[in-house]
């Protein structure tokens, strides 16, 4: 099988190291940017470093556009153009809407999204198992060839992912609530303390974690976010809508002083997030385990290894280290009862402070 | 010296097991909650469990009052009642003006807030050095014993902690911004996350990061926070107020698809967030490291180990699992420019890929 890679960064290059690594496939990559481009046959992404689109295009069975949100509709119909009848072109944007509305038409063209890397960029984190386990959203419409889906989708799950069809508006629609209202959320808040606590000399007080934790993502990459927003506009515009309507009943109960209303909103949203969260992972519910660990160095180590050693896995982890920042408190989330179980007796066989949490504090 | 802890939970309890580990002070508290009372007895927080206000507060040179907002007006003008007059009484609330707009006249009376704890609660995580090195707000007013003022900041900073006074409505108004309002909009962003999402049989997606990082603290603790959010409910209903103003020029700014300004939008939101989270800490600018690691368990561990046996904390981490929920990436933040190389030094030894990031993804 051939493979055509457009645009070998993270997303593009772990494609390559995949197809050639899992399928034994030639992969041919092409990059506007020549270092990228170098970079990604070094990283043995490529059989073939392509000097154009048609180039890389040659042959190929399929081809993965893979560039800025903004970028893919041109790319995708320069893909086309650039294919036999046979080939299926596909892309890996995080907004399926705008380029399915520009080449959708054409049969040869399913659109994609796989859930992965996010939180890297770059042809150097790209690796072959990226994919493992991962979503990997497709967007077929009634013009698409039942062949080229197929083969696509074959593909896909031989690349270690789940393929999962989907409508494009409805997956743009879906990330608009679950990825992109959130980074609009971080980029308010930040903007909002900052206008309030960092004028002039003043010295701004120690941040929180819950402050830390919701403006983790402010700021992110400007390029690929501003592609994102705009070509996701009137799904974005709407979640955002929606949640002004909430702040301002929040608001309200709050200023009323409103004890009953407050708390009956508190728990909500604790029942809301338990069944966004726990519904996450197939391994089972999502359980908070808080530790209170002394103030040293390797003490963060010592507890994974712990768990690394019986095999159970920390889903994710939050550090809250005392001022001196050593750490002080942990929170791991850990997926499955019986696996949380464990954790519990094996952190407390190290003499660590462990509670199961009922909610978040 | 002795000291009275009206409510031995996590903070009056740490306040115990500080005051006699370091301080050698002899510690009477007491509890509402039998069972609460007695487990601080046997954690050593306490040299005598008082079975009343009254009992707790014979003969104390200074009284800690450690209840939920809402119920501290009338602690401390309980404790108030029961203490002599060379006594000075504070509170350990996460909101300074309700209490100090009731027993602030009372010279005896200063507000505090130390900045600790707020990820886990009880006595059973309570430690002695729960305050090393952390922010502890004192809100004197004009009426407040020089004396009573100057003991009482002298037994803060003897309890590891750092003592600075604020008038009690700034201090609120800064905690709105910090702490109050990032809850509000977890709670919020579950809620529209939920209603557009979670309706009847549909299966969830995925939650990324993002969501997942936002959404920590929605639906923490509804007693301790219906009682934030309303006994602060004026400097909180101003936040809320910006950040639905601020919401709805975002909207806009992305639904008329303006990439320049969406642009200038995302990058001033990595300028400030830049600016808030690097002022954070003493140790100098927090920078992340973004590390591509194997999917198996344990590497967690190996990771934290190296940077641990050279000395060097992780001031926070991120996990992104892949689907299988084994490590894939991690994201850490080390504070200190040379410590933040040495790091990427030492992991890039241990053959994992390293970037610094230029700023958040």
């Amino acid at each position: 099988m051939r493979i055509a890679v457009l645009g070998v960064g993270l997303i593009g290059g772990s494609i390559g190291l995949a197809a050639r690594e899992r399928l034994g496939a030639e992969v041919a990559g092409f990059d506007p940017d020549g270092g990228t481009r170098a970079a990604a046959a070094e990283r043995g992404a490529l059989d073939h470093a392509a000097t154009s689109i048609g180039d890389a295009c040659e042959n190929a069975d399929v081809v993965f556009c893979s560039a800025p949100v903004g970028a893919l509709p041109d790319l995708a119909e320069a893909a086309l153009a650039a294919c036999g009848p046979e080939a299926v072109v596909s892309d890996v944007g995080s907004t399926k809407r705008a380029v399915v509305e520009r080449v959708g038409t054409e049969g040869r063209f399913i659109g994609g999204h796989p859930i992965a890397g996010a939180e890297t960029a770059g042809v150097e984190h790209a690796r072959a198992d990226l994919f493992e386990g991962a979503r990997w959203y497709l967007t077929p419409t009634d013009r698409s060839g039942g062949l080229h889906y197929d083969r696509l989708q074959r593909l896909i799950a031989d690349l270690g992912a789940r393929p999962q069809a989907i409508d494009a508006a409805e997956h743009d629609q879906m990330l608009a609530t679950i990825s992109h209202l959130p980074h609009v959320m971080a980029n308010v808040l930040v903007n909002q303390a900052a206008a309030g606590l960092g004028d002039g000399d003043r010295r701004l007080p120690g941040v929180g974690p819950s402050f830390r934790d919701s403006a983790r993502v402010a700021g992110a990459n400007y390029g690929i976010w501003r592609d994102i927003f705009i070509s996701n506009r009137e799904a974005i515009a709407g979640e955002i809508d929606g949640v002004i309507a909430r702040l301002g009943a929040a608001r309200d109960l709050i200023a009323a002083g409103d004890g009953p209303g407050v708390e009956g909103w508190i728990t909500g949203a604790r029942d809301d997030r338990r069944r966004l969260l726990e519904q996450e992972l197939a391994g089972g519910p999502v359980h908070e385990l808080r530790v209170t660990v002394p103030n040293r160095p390797g003490v963060v180590a010592e507890l994974a290894l712990e768990l690394g050693r019986a095999a159970v896995n920390i889903e994710d982890m939050a550090l809250y280290p005392a001022e001196d920042m050593a750490s002080g408190a942990v929170t791991l989330w850990i997926a499955g009862t019986e696996e949380a179980e464990r954790a519990q007796e094996l952190l407390e066989g190290l003499e660590f402070k462990v509670s199961r949490a009922e909610g978040p504090q």
